[in-house]
Order: structure tokens, then sequence, then C-alpha cells
């Protein structure tokens, strides 16, 4: 930390200190002053009238079911793990229908409730489950979701706690939330000093809990780390996990689970401290993060499956609903920021949720604003990151994602220079995400399977070169940690972008470069999708580059002959170990292609390489005793026993299928006789036909104002 | 033909030629006399305004595309033929825009493209590619997509008739709609006198035609067949193809396509020939024709696919919104019928069309009554059906399928008693529909795979049991149209539904017996889904009964152990060569189930038998070097060496995960202990436990009022 930091930080904890006798309640999300108007707002904005019936519903339903607050036992999915997470989302729910209500039958339920767990948390040992490599919670199987219970839980408490009496009260402080704090700043302490969201979830649990009751003691613990001298704790993570852009390393669905605890502990600072200006901090980051949030997702909403992610994952969560609220109410108005809120079709029922749904009822929304960016990864930008090209409207978007980053902590995957490609509201190219069934116990207790170790973490589940059947830095977390990929060139016009990036101590003695562009060519609506994948080496390697898609082949330039009567696994381990190979061609004809059908669009793959390819292609789930794994499909183009190389392909969308009027457009490809000029460490050039008419791409690898040239 | 039907058709044939002078254009779809109503209409109701607004942007598209009238050459999928196609949609087109806006350019527009097709019909030899077992049309390379093709171009002729010089009306129908005509009932002769979906088609084109340009003797052979005799034509179709419910024997996805030329062509006999009641035609039979189609649908709107049929097909398709509009507008005027019309989201522009938008822009519209229902099959009712089992509403209905019906005609799949089943808008037990990739050229033509024979054609693709790796009738059309399933039993009450199919002659010595069930108990919401399915045989088979599901497996009661490094075909024909065995299990234990994981709700299927059982877990995809069919799975349940047999199954739904939020519920079954009791020809019994409560299920075959009882 900066010294101009550390002074004015320390300034503005003595302002709060000698202020904090004067708190009142609600003081987070919602807030007393603005009671009145959120309940207006209630009656007379539908999204946020619809988020406070969901709530209300939820409440009511509560209240008619027997409370119970069992002895911890299951890991994530069970009973026990399900009914403390719901009666936390319960205190918040009744939390919130007492303030709009005035009904005091709500806060009972919380006061009830809390004094349920105050009579028994001091007693439990911690959780008898334990999740591989985490510290034990005590209501859960992993300390992350205690932090998570009471991130919720304090908020509930905050909204009733005018109604509880002051004795109650005093017993759910002494007997729940201090030996909380206590756990989470002692028995939690590795965690609680963690630069990682794990870390964030925790100091924010404490941080809010201490405004919530008064302990300032532990709101400088969660600011400054557990010995209060910065060099943890929530400005180092704000210094810290994100990028200058806002990039968080971990990922994209990790960014996404991490902005919750970073926005409500901001929201919770800027309403108890608001002399600190957290939002302001470090030149905005929190809305950076935000808006990285959001740029990270296709527009489906679902976020880039890149590192372990659940594919599912999108901006209607709730994590999301928090980040786009806050964002628009307490950082900046920005009208695009609603179109967001309006698909999320929620708003947190809240001062923030109020503003949201206000605008949006007064016609205010605008298309989010997708944009081709760089986010940079690293506390300083300086670690690669990703390049993200975007081409048409939000309807039929074309979508590009180059993965030219860091490794992302322990969730990362070993996929430097993966490609991710979407279309018209569909995955292409696509990644596999992690390997796990979520909260289901019985798939390895919910827990990541054992093969995302072996299949979703190796090279070959994504869409970058594999060499000689290895995964980059030989799978070895520490050894991919000690570096990054680099940004080559990042470049938007209107009808060209690229974005190139470089990879050279994932495989030692071969440098890999990658450079993905987005070019229409005059007649065309839609871009193609360009992709020069470079390898150089003075040694022989054996070069696998899966497209792994999704859709079926309709069409192919050659005649494969899939195995028909026994398949095999393509190899023992490094991921191969899942993969069967349907066909194995060599490729000898000029013109080489094949065509997929994905959501009744067509897309051709037009493919050649600097010397003869092999194309195989495969389908997932061998070595998979359990089937845990989804049978996706691939074609791997591959090269064997080649030094420096380059493997060039033009992927065209074109024509669609109607299957309820049964009727079929545009099934030809447009682009042919893709070659190539030249390829060294310099350039790449090659030429191709679009439409009849004659291209030469250039990419001029070393040089910023010429680096692509397409006549 | 009964005599007083020959009769009251002669009579009324004559008062028809008697009147014919006085024919007024247009009078199908729209007749003249309605036009202003229908322009009023296209402002004042939003559902004929959309629907108007894309037929006016289709015309408008039409007029700015240099017109092309191809020398035909290519199969489906192919340019001609789409261009031919859309000839034909864009006169529709530019004929209704001309009766609503009055705008001579779009009659300009057809009369421009008749002539043309005019100059160069006669000369045209039939079609160069035949699609193989069809006669060539002209156009197309089958005669059935001209007949098509007709129905929908005299529509647009009739309807910019007044527009055109009688000069050009007299080259275009004497160069062209009576070659056609000519063709079709000499050429297609075969075709045009055949009870078939085709043969409705052929003279529905050759029929309406006739009444447009006035040709008598062409109408009265639509309507009583090329001879006039009565032994074909339309009114036999009406007589033969539907059951007396209007089941129509090719199954759902036919059904469909075959209303289209009935209704069109009805209603240009009601138009033309109002005395001949057309519409109360053998009891009402189009209305029932109509209604059981779409009780033929999910609640998604899917046709069930038993039989040749696209999945992706539903009641959204044009044929249905023809359909729905002249059933309610021209029929009867039912409120439940206007939901199917809100969710095609389309009328046609027409008087029907107008009518149906008006009562929805009125409120009147109601929820589709989707009832629990046997469709009987064969034109009297005689040859078995389908049996429906429906419980829920629409919003997340289960819904189960018996298939105990007829072959179905060459698109009959090796399937008696067959079953479906879907739940929460989802398929839980599926059938593979036909192997075919319509109108996509690169794949066969567009026309049926050869898989379709060799695999979506047999048992096994199908949930039903198959004898000795062998299909029914050892897959012979011939001798499978021989006989038919037959319905059992049929129930429906509060709680309890059953429908039991026999079919004891798809293999020779053996009795198959199926009682399919929904059984909702004390303190569920859904009901369990019960299957008993039989088979009686003194001789020793295997038996192998298939659950294709959807989904994945999350759980089971016994340890699989999938193959790893090597994958096998189950065999080698009958389409086991098209099955890869992931693994094999001997169940020893009680309490055997499986669960799958679909679109986010559990499904756990329980099952035992009356000597133990294997369980093959299966994936499909082997035998397929050109890798025609999708991956889908199932498991296998089997008895080997075994005569009378038994094998009972329930599958519950439960729980549910979300992935958004994260959050599981209800993971575990709560059915547990089912158990055979007793089985032979006479009954079958079995004992289960719900929630905790046991149940006995007592079957007896030969009663009428105790078929089922659940104690």
């Amino acid at each position: 930390m900066k010294f101009s930091q550390k002074l004015f930080l320390a300034l503005c904890f003595l302002l709060y200190t000698a202020t904090s006798q004067a708190q009142t309640h609600p003081n987070l999300m919602l807030t007393a002053g603005n009671i009145p108007a959120v309940k207006a707002g209630c009656n007379d904005y539908p999204l946020l009238k619809k988020s406070y019936q969901e709530i209300k519903a939820k409440a009511d339903k509560a209240l008619s079911e027997k409370m119970d607050v069992p002895v911890p036992k299951d890991g994530a999915g069970g009973y026990t793990h399900e009914q403390h997470k719901n009666n936390s989302a319960n205190i918040l729910a009744c939390g919130t229908a007492f303030q709009i209500t005035g009904e005091p039958k709500y806060a009972t339920y919380i006061k009830n409730m809390l004094l349920l767990y105050a009579s028994q948390y001091e007693q439990w040992p911690k959780h008898p489950k334990q999740k591989s490599n985490q510290i034990p919670g005590k209501l859960f199987w992993q300390c992350l979701n205690d932090f998570v219970w009471q991130v919720t839980v304090i908020q509930g408490y905050d909204m009733a706690y005018n109604a509880i009496p002051a004795n109650d009260r005093a017993t759910i402080e002494q007997h729940l939330f201090v030996p909380i704090m206590k756990y989470f700043t002692q028995d939690c302490k590795e965690t609680f000093n963690l630069i990682h969201n794990h870390g964030t979830w925790c100091l924010a649990a404490v941080g809010i809990t201490a405004y919530v009751i008064n302990k300032p003691e532990y709101v400088e613990m969660a600011l400054k780390g557990s010995d209060k001298d910065g060099k943890t704790g929530f400005l180092k993570q704000l210094d810290e996990l994100f990028s200058p852009e806002g990039y968080y390393t971990e990922g994209p669905y990790y960014q996404r689970y991490a902005i919750m605890p970073f926005v409500i502990f901001a929201k919770a600072i800027q309403q108890n401290q608001p002399s600190l200006n957290i939002f302001k901090y470090r030149n905005n980051i929190l809305a950076k993060a935000i808006h990285a949030a959001l740029q990270s997702t296709y527009t489906t909403g679902n976020f880039f499956p890149v590192n372990d992610a659940m594919k599912d994952k999108n901006f209607i969560s709730d994590e999301m609903v928090y980040g786009v609220d806050i964002a628009y109410a307490d950082i900046a108005p920005e009208a695009d920021l609603l179109d967001i809120a309006r698909q999320q079709n929620k708003v947190v029922v809240s001062n923030a949720g109020l503003a949201v749904a206000k605008a949006i009822a007064e016609g205010k929304a605008k298309p989010f604003n997708y944009k081709s960016t760089f986010l940079s990864d690293g506390a300083k930008g300086e670690d690669g990151g990703l390049g993200i090209l975007r081409y048409g409207s939000n309807a039929s978007q074309q979508c590009l994602l180059l993965k030219a980053a860091s490794q992302g902590m322990g969730h990362g995957h070993f996929d430097r220079l993966n490609l991710l490609y979407y279309d018209n509201g569909a995955e292409v190219f696509s990644d596999y995400g992690s390997a796990r069934f979520i909260n289901i116990e019985s798939k390895f207790g919910g827990d990541y399977l054992p093969e995302n170790k072996t299949w979703a973490k190796q090279t070959i589940a994504h869409n970058t070169i594999t060499v000689d059947q290895t995964s980059q830095y030989n799978a070895n977390l520490k050894n991919a940690e000690a570096s990054h990929a680099t940004l080559v060139h990042f470049e938007v016009k209107d009808n060209l972008q690229v974005v190139s990036g470089r990879e050279d101590k994932a495989y030692p003695g071969v440098g890999m470069l990658r450079s993905s562009i987005l070019f229409k060519p005059e007649g065309y609506t839609k871009a193609l999708m360009i992709d020069v994948f470079q390898v150089n080496s003075t040694a022989e390697h054996q070069y696998s580059l899966p497209f792994w898609y999704q859709g079926v082949i309709t069409d192919a330039s050659f005649k494969f002959s899939a195995a028909t009567t026994e398949l095999k696994a393509m190899g023992k381990d490094n991921g191969f170990q899942h993969i069967w190979l349907n066909s194995d061609n060599s490729i000898t004809d000029e013109n080489s292609y094949i065509t997929m059908l994905n959501d009744n669009h067509f897309y051709t793959t037009h493919f050649t390489g600097t010397s003869p390819l092999q194309v195989k292609l495969v389908t997932l789930g061998a070595g998979d005793p359990n089937m845990n794994l989804r049978n996706e499909r691939g074609f791997i183009l591959e090269q064997k026993k080649s030094g420096s190389q380059a493997f060039i392909s033009i992927t065209e969308t074109h024509g669609k299928t109607d299957p309820t009027a049964e009727t079929t457009t545009g099934a030809k490809s447009t682009v042919s006789a893709l070659k190539v000029v030249s390829n060294d460490a310099a350039g790449t050039t090659f030429t191709f036909t679009a439409k009849g008419k004659s291209y030469t791409c250039k990419l001029d690898y070393s040089s910023k104002d010429k680096f692509i040239q397409i006549q």
C-alpha cells in the first residue's frame, strides 16, 4: 500500500470509530431513511414490485414451515447443507419483508431462528465432513460456505435489528455473531488474510457483521488484515485481485462469485464510512470489475467458461444482480446496465434496486454495450489477458475469445492461447468448462470430479495446440504460475479486428503465436473468423489443434469413415485417455473443410497447414468408468514430426435451416482456395477466395502499424 | 360408399355444375365479400396485423428480387428445388398482399411469374433426379412436391385472378394449370387414386385448381377418384385415412402434413359447394382430425415422434396454423384452440385468421384442453391405437404414450408397445424419431438416411421389448401390416390412469402385454409412472427392454464400471450394430434404481423383474461411418433364457437443481422396496413403498371393473 493510501485510510478509520456510536438500522442495501421510497417503489415500478413479491412469497413460505436448525452433518447438496443455506436465505427474505410491510412476524422469525443458532453454534465442532484442501466451516463442509451464510444472515439481522429485544440481540451477538467473527478471524485466519475470493468472502462477512453489531476492531481487521497493517484485508484485495481493467485472475466464473462480497462490503463501507469513498478507490476499480464481468459474457448472458466454470452460469445470478444494481445506483447510472437488469428480471429490494427499477419503468434502458476489448490480467495489467472480439448486433453477435492470460491460480486450466467462438446466440467452438455436478451429492459429493483434473484442465480439452500429447507445463500448477502468456497485438477497426497472443514457456523449446481475426469482406453480412496458429521449434514435435464444436457435422471435403465396430481411446494420459477416436484422415487435397450444423445455422471451417495435415474426428467419453463426462465432439488438426509450422483456418457462418418450415438456404460455404504463401517467425501470408473475390492476408508480427493487411 | 352418400354426392355435384358459371374470385381462404373486414382486421387485431406484416414483407422482398424460374435440376435442398418452392410461397404472399393493399404490382408479379412457368412447363421433362420409389414431378424430384407447389400457387392465382388480363389467364391456364392437372391425374394417376397423404395432396391440388379455373370434370375426379366412381377420391380418403377419433394411421408427424390438403380442399369445397356440408362429413371427421393432431403433441407443441418423424416438428408449423384457424372459424369456435393459435403466434391472413385474431384480441382464449385419451387406429377404429395419459397443468404436465397401433404403412416403425414419457416440458424416455437431415443435400440428399432403416425403424431403437436381438416381424413391412396391436384396457380416474395394450404376433410364440400407469399417491404433487411389461412364452428367449433417456445418469443403486479403453458394438444387425456397450451389470440386490438428471429435474427409475436382470448402459453411434446418428443414451433391462417374464418399473419425478442459484433439492427418490408378488397370464401383483407408505398394486388382465387396484 502506498503511503498516501495508508494515511487516507488511517484518517478515515479514526473518523469512523469516532462516529460509530450513531449506528442506525438498517444501514446496508436498504437504509432506514429510504424505506418509504422503496415501499412506494414496490407498488410503482414493475421490476421492483415483482422482485419484492418473490421475496415476500419466500418469507411467507418460511413462516409457514417448521423451523429446523439441524446439527451440521452433510456435504454439498445434502440435507443439512441445503437446510442451513435455506435458513440464511429465509432470514434475508424475512428482513426485507419486515422492512417493507412493517409486520413484526417477520422480525420474530429472524429472532427465533437466530436464537436457535445462538443456542447451538458454540457447541458445534468443526464440520464432520471436510472438503479436500479446505478449512472446514462449522455449518458447512468448507468455511467458504459459512462466510456466505454470514454475509446473507447479517443483512437480515440488520433489517430486523430494531424489532428484536435488546436482551435477545445480546444473546445472538454474544453467542453467534461474535463467535463467528472469532472463528473467521482465528480458525480461518489463513483464509481471512488470503488474497483470493475466499478471503474476500471471509473479510466481508467479518466487516459487515462488525458494522452491524458495532465492533470497530473487526472492521479494521476486515479493511487492513488481521494484523491491521494493510498487508492484507479488503483494500489490499482491491489492489491485487483485479487488473487495472477490473479482470479477476481466476476467470469470469469466479469473478462473478467474487463480486458479491466486494460490492456488498463496499456498500456497507459506503454507508458506514462514506468518507472512505470506497467506490472511487483505485480509479473506480469496483465499477471496472462489474463491467469486466459483464464484458466476460456472451450475449446469452453466459460467462466465458475458461478455467473451472459451470457453463450454465450467467449474469442472471444473484451476485450480478447485486453488482448491476449497485453499479447503476451507487457508482454511475449507465443506461445500458438497465438492459442487463431487464434480462435479470430482478432487482435487489433495496435503495439500489429502487433506482434501477424506476429507471427501467421510465424507459431509460439501452442495449448493453458489448465491446471488443482486451481485459488485461494481473494486478498491474502486465500478465497477458483475455482478448475479446465482437461483431454484429446483440441479437446475432459473433464473439471470439483468445485466452492469453496467467494461470488463474488453482482453478486455472492449462489452456494458453485457447480460442472460444460464438455466433447467433450459440457456442460454435466451445470449452468444456469444469467437470462437476455442483451440489449433486451422488456425483462425488457435488465437488469437482476427478475428471476435472484428468480431463477438463488438460490442454487437449481446449481449442489450443497440444505438443507431443502432453499438457502445457506438464500440467504442473507451480510451473504454470511462474509465467503468463502475453499480448502481441490488439486492433479493432470496422470490418477488421485482430487479437494476437504469444506463449513461449508452456513447452520447452516451442514458441507459440496465435492470431485470431474477425474480417468482414464486402458483400458479407457476417465476419469470417480467421485463425492463424504458428508454432516455432528447432526440434520435431507432434502438434494437435482441436476444435471442440457444438452441433453435428453435415459435410466435409474428404470422406471420413468412422470406426463402426470398435472404438479406442486415443491415449493413456494427459486427457487423451478420455477421447474416443472415431476417424483419422490424411488430408491430401486442397480446399479442405468441415461443415457443422449448429442450432440451425451452418458453419464451415476451411483449413490448411504448412505441411500435410491429419484430421481426427473424436468423441469425448473414454476412460470414464462413472460416465461423468458429456459426449462432446471435436475435430483435431494434427501435424506429426514437424518443427516450425502453422495451422490456418477460416470459419464462415452461412445459411440456415428452418425445421418447422422444412426449408434450407445457403448450405454451401462461399469461401474456398485457402493457401499458405509464406510462414516464418517474422510473418505469415496466405490467400483465399470469398464469393469469387481473391484476398491476400499478410501478418507482420513485428509491426505495430501494419500487423495485419487483407487485400 | 353407401348408396345414400352416392346419391347425396351426385345431387350436390349437379347443383355445382349448374351454378359454376357464377364463379367469383377470390373464393378460397380469403373470399371477395369478406375483404373489407379482413383489411380492417389487419389494423385492429394484433395477431392478424403481425401475420399480415410478415406476408407483406415477404411479398415486397419477392418484388425486389430478380425473378428466376430455373430448369428443374436439383434434389431437396438444392438450388432449383428451393427456388421453385420459394416462388410458390412468393405467389401466395403476393396474392394476399394484392387483396389487402389493392396495389396492382403484386398481381403483376403473379402474372409475370406464372407466364414464365407457362412458357416452359410443357417443355420440361420429368425431373432428372428421381427420389427412390417415388413418381417424379416436373418441378421437383418427387411429384408430391409438385402437388404442394400447386396447392400454394393456385391460391395466389385465385387472389390475383381479377387483375390478370383474360388473355394472360388463358395462357396460364392452358399452358400451366391444365397441363399440371393432366400430369397429376394421368402421369401421377397411381398417386391420385392412392388412399394416402400423397394422394390427398394430389387430388387437393387438382380439385382446388379445378374450382378456380372452373373445370367441373376435374372437381368430380378429385372428389370421386379418376374413374369418378367414388372408390377413391377425397371422400374416400376422409372415410378411410382417419380413425373415428380422427387419428391418421401414419402417425402424428404425417398427420400434421396430411391435414393441410384436407383442410384447404375442404374449405374450397365449402366455398364452392356449400351444400356438400363437407365439414360435417363423417360426423365432423375433419374437426376430429385436427383435434387428434393437437392431442398428439406434448405441451411443448412437439408431435409425438412415433414412426418416421422429424422431432423438431411442432404445432407451430403452417399446416397446423391452417388447421387451427379453419377448425375455429369454419367448424366450431372452441376457446382452447385460441391458446394454440396464440402459441403459433400467427394466423392465415384470411377469413378464418380474422375470426381467430379477433377472438384472441377479445380475450376469449383458454388453455388448450390436453386430455388423457385413446386415439383408435384404423378406418373403423379397430386396429389398436395410441394411449395417451396426462397428469398436471400444461406448465408441468406428465404425459405417457403407449403405442398399440397398426404398422402405419411404409413410414411405420417396428415398435409395438413402445412407451414415451414426458415431464416438466421435456422428454424423459424418448424415441429417436427418423434418421434424416431433412433438406440438407450433403446428408443423403436430405432424404431418409440408410440408418433410418438400419436403426430408427428397428425395435431396439424403441422403448419396447426386443426378443432374441431381432426386430418385431423381422422388420418385414408386409408381415407387420397384416396385424395390429390391440387395446386391452384404458381407464382414467383422478389419481390413477392406466392404458394396457397387447401384441401377440410380432414374435412367433411370444405374447406381449404392457400396462402403463400414472398413479399419484397421497402426499405427492406428481404422479409416479408405473410400467408393467409382461411377456409370455413356452420357449426360452432373451428379452431386452431399453429405456432411451434424455439427460445424464447421476446415481444408481449398483456400481457400473463403464468401458474405458475400448468400446464395442452390441451386435451385428437389427439395430444392435449401432449401439456401443458402455457397461453390463448383473443386478443382484433389491431396491435397484437409476437416477437421471434431465433439464434440472431428477427422475429415478426403480426396476425389478420376475427373474434376475442384467442392466446395460449404452450409447448410440456404432456402425455409423458417416456419423449420421445422434449419440443418445439408454439403459437396457435384459433377461436371458427366460420364458414367461415381467419387467416392472416405477419412475419418480423428484427434486430439482437450479444451476444459476447453485441449489439442489430432493435429489433422493422417495420410492423403494419394489417387489413382485406374483405374475402370470391372469395378472400381476407387486408392492412398493412411497414416502414410507406401503402399496400393493394388483393388475387383473381379464377384469373390466377391477383391472387395476392400488392399495
